[in-house]
């Protein structure tokens, strides 16, 4: 059985699309266990609108909230009866339950995590790598997207071994692991990546290392895994929403501003949902922090039932698949023995 | 009369699209005067497919074109009967030039500003500002999109003054200036951001800042200049180019993909040539290079005759502006007196 906390608070959604979520991976899951935290009654009143096992669920009464308007730091001390802090506090007192998912405040995760959960041994800093749907109908994983700023090239090199690492549990073989830079030649860059490029090149055959990469490609389908550091990677990560999502918004007023594109649009809805639904991340679930003791996943604030049935899933296939398990192998590899 | 020389042999399309662009711009402005570098065969056959006053144009020749291919240092310094540095070597020479337009490679074209012009007193690095448009049908300049890597903050209060300075030139009033970080909260972001901020925010009514912006509002109209350093500014440019590429890509194939999707985008035909039309950054001209003692402006190596016309236009126009004087002006007022 594997045991998976849900945060059934967290998020704009939450908690009816929190439950749907949770009942869609149970029934799809004969061997995973949900103990999901809030208000209890609320809980069990959208529970009882489905049909699943309801040995595979368990709710854990939490009476508060933790929002964006919270200072994360305080709030994760403070607020011992939010729905995060009873969940981490759950995942922690728990050897049989192997992570937590949250779609609340990115910021107050962030903490529960390092705080609740700590760094694996070896680790320099946990980084977050969300999953992008490419071009070529494939996926990208972008390590890290924006939980540490400062970056050393030593951060890096682990953000490429354990990206690399979690693409795997995920069906992908020998990762195709990019460097961002401003552009593909070998000497490119500022300090911070030409320094990088040398540690995860001598990384040798631990990773399938490709080398510089450029931002335009992130979609291309040319690569699995993008490391970088937490700046520039929130940079690319959220140019590349803004830019898709600003497109959309002026097709969108360019089809409603003449009747013959209007009706165009009308044969081609179905062409315009099946983009939308290629474009559309959270359906690959949401973005996992790697290099704590235990796993977690972020889903979007936004999420709804599927994709908070994806973070699960992603928890459940990381699992199965040893993840913590095998970054801290990775890691004795590379003979480190303390944190800093 | 305002001179400017033009790269004839610079760019993918030259000297073809170069030629045509020179004798739109000659024709708008009486009071332009261009010397285009080249073969000069070439080039006099080209202009004699034209109409246009020949006073304006002279014609410098050139024997030899630096490509991509060369090593920029080297090239600027060895390839003297090349168009660039024929081009480079004219403007320094004669007072009356005020600047330079190239298509050319980037690297010599910024190797041979540094060298050839060198900075304005005071200025710490010379920094790219490209023009992109924005969803509400305006302009966002982006500086710097990727000539420095390793900037310090004093490099970023720089940017930022010299920016707002440029887009005053082309017409903005009291540009809004945001800085690049990963969140619009001050207290966010690297070290570089967060001193970059302060230093910013302490240039008082020198500029109007309106403080931390995230890359995904690049396009949203909200801002007329984005002040970053050089990494995360090629990140930010390269990422938008890619997501909108991509997903013209999408739409493209999936267009292909049903028969009524391909009636559908016949009826959109002139939506999508209008939306083409409104991402189409080279009839904004090219990346201006602020901070050198002459003007340059660098179009894109793909450059067609209406990216190299609006590149002269926006040399015209800074020269009108007086852009290099009020820079120094600018720069004067920060009490800056050397070079580092």
């Amino acid at each position: 059985m594997i045991k998976v906390v849900v945060d059934g608070f967290g998020g704009d959604n939450a908690p009816v699309e929190v439950v749907k979520g949770v009942v869609s991976a149970i029934n799809e899951n004969s061997d995973l266990h949900i103990v999901i935290t809030g208000k209890e009654d609320a809980l069990n009143d959208e529970l009882a609108k489905y049909t699943y096992n309801k040995e595979q669920v368990t709710v854990l009464h939490a009476e508060s909230v933790i929002t964006n308007d919270d200072v994360p730091t305080t709030a994760i001390r403070t607020k011992k009866d939010s729905s995060l802090v009873v969940a981490f506090d759950y995942a922690k007192a728990n050897d049989d339950c192997v992570g937590l998912v949250s779609a609340g405040s990115t910021g107050a995760v962030l903490t529960g995590a390092f705080m609740k959960f700590g760094r694996l041994k070896g680790i320099h800093r946990p980084a977050l790598c969300p999953i992008l749907p490419t071009k070529t109908g494939g996926v990208v994983g972008l390590c890290d997207s924006g939980a540490n700023m400062d970056c050393k090239p030593e951060y890096l090199e682990q953000f490429a071994l354990m990206g690399s690492a979690y693409l795997k549990t995920i069906g992908v073989e020998n990762p195709r692991v990019g460097l961002l830079n401003v552009g593909t030649e070998d000497h490119k860059g500022d300090t911070r990546t030409k320094e990088s490029f040398e540690l995860i090149k001598n990384l040798g055959d631990k990773i399938n290392f490709v080398g510089n990469m450029e931002a335009r490609d992130l979609l291309s389908g040319d690569y699995d895994l993008i490391v970088t550091d937490g700046f520039a990677g929130n940079v690319l990560l959220k140019s590349t929403e803004g830019a898709i999502k600003n497109l959309l918004s002026i097709l969108k007023t360019e089809i409603k501003a003449s009747f013959w594109s209007k009706i165009g649009a009308l044969f081609m809805k179905k062409a315009f949902g099946n983009i939308k639904s290629k474009m559309d991340y959270n359906r690959h679930g949401g973005a996992v922090l790697l290099g704590c003791k235990k796993l977690l996943v972020k889903g979007h604030g936004s999420s709804k039932d599927t994709s908070i049935y994806a973070c699960i899933n992603q928890v459940y296939k990381m699992s199965k698949g040893n993840l913590v398990e095998n970054i801290a192998k990775e890691l004795e590899t590379l003979g480190l023995d303390d944190n800093e």
